[in-house]
């Protein structure tokens, strides 16, 4: 089982502006659907969520944008678990072109476990999610530490 | 001239989800129009763009989700400027429902100003630009501190 959970996707037309280069928001789209393949990794697949009623919300997602990517390109986002407790998981996501070494976006997010039918209301981790964790947390010991997290947005000091 | 430029749109079915709410990226996305937005009162619009050659870039953005949205639900993004300087501009996107006083999802954005023909590459400001920001961030001088800027993700502190 590979340590981090991957997603690709080709990007398409309607994720495009007139130029061609993916739209910031669809960046984000992009990383979206990577969690719900992280998802698929710690029982939360969409099937699962119908049975137990448990899913993932984001709370808060940061996103930097490193360089431009264009309409038909092949991307690859590989997941990484920064953090968790028992009802939170800190996910890095991080864009490459498929088989790329160029970090080309990454996005820092924090996701809430919740009972839907319960409100949606937050809500512990099920014990086989968090055995899930565990496994894919020790699997990912020794990955480099993400560059892109812990960032605030602020304009350099003048000097 | 109001101090804050917006944005309304209804939410429309490719943006939500199984649920009918509002999926993360599209909030983003909302986001992005009303910067589009924000361009016009800068002298950035779309027509301007493909005139000067000229638009902004998103570097890096942060995004709280605070409510729930739903399938159909008129909503409305206030924008305001947190920073600027010769280059860059933050924003404050925030997204209420139609005269609403709740704040349903809260975005701080830096936004790089570029010269699309020369690269792109980020450019100065145009003097009108430069000018259009003054009397905005002037005309802006009494609104609240934003609530969700200057943020970092991470699970709090164990006791």
């Amino acid at each position: 089982m590979p340590a981090l959970t991957t997603y690709n996707t080709p990007i398409i037309q309607d994720w495009v502006d007139y130029n061609g280069h993916l739209r910031d928001a669809f960046y984000l789209l992009i990383f979206s659907f990577a969690t719900d393949a992280f998802m698929d990794r710690i029982g939360l697949a969409s099937d699962d969520r119908a049975a137990s009623g448990h899913s993932l919300f984001t709370l808060e997602a940061h996103i930097n944008y490193l360089h431009e990517v264009k309409l038909g390109e092949e991307v690859e986002v590989r997941t990484q678990i920064v953090a968790h407790d028992s009802k939170r998981v800190q996910l890095y996501h991080s864009l490459y072109k498929v088989g790329g070494d160029t970090e080309l976006a990454a996005s820092d997010q924090m996701l809430l476990h919740v009972d839907l039918a319960a409100g949606p209301r937050s809500a512990p981790f099920s014990e086989q999610s968090l055995e899930a964790l565990r496994v894919l947390v020790e699997a990912q010991h020794d990955q480099p530490v993400p560059a892109y997290i812990n960032r605030t947005i602020g304009l350099p000091a003048k000097p």
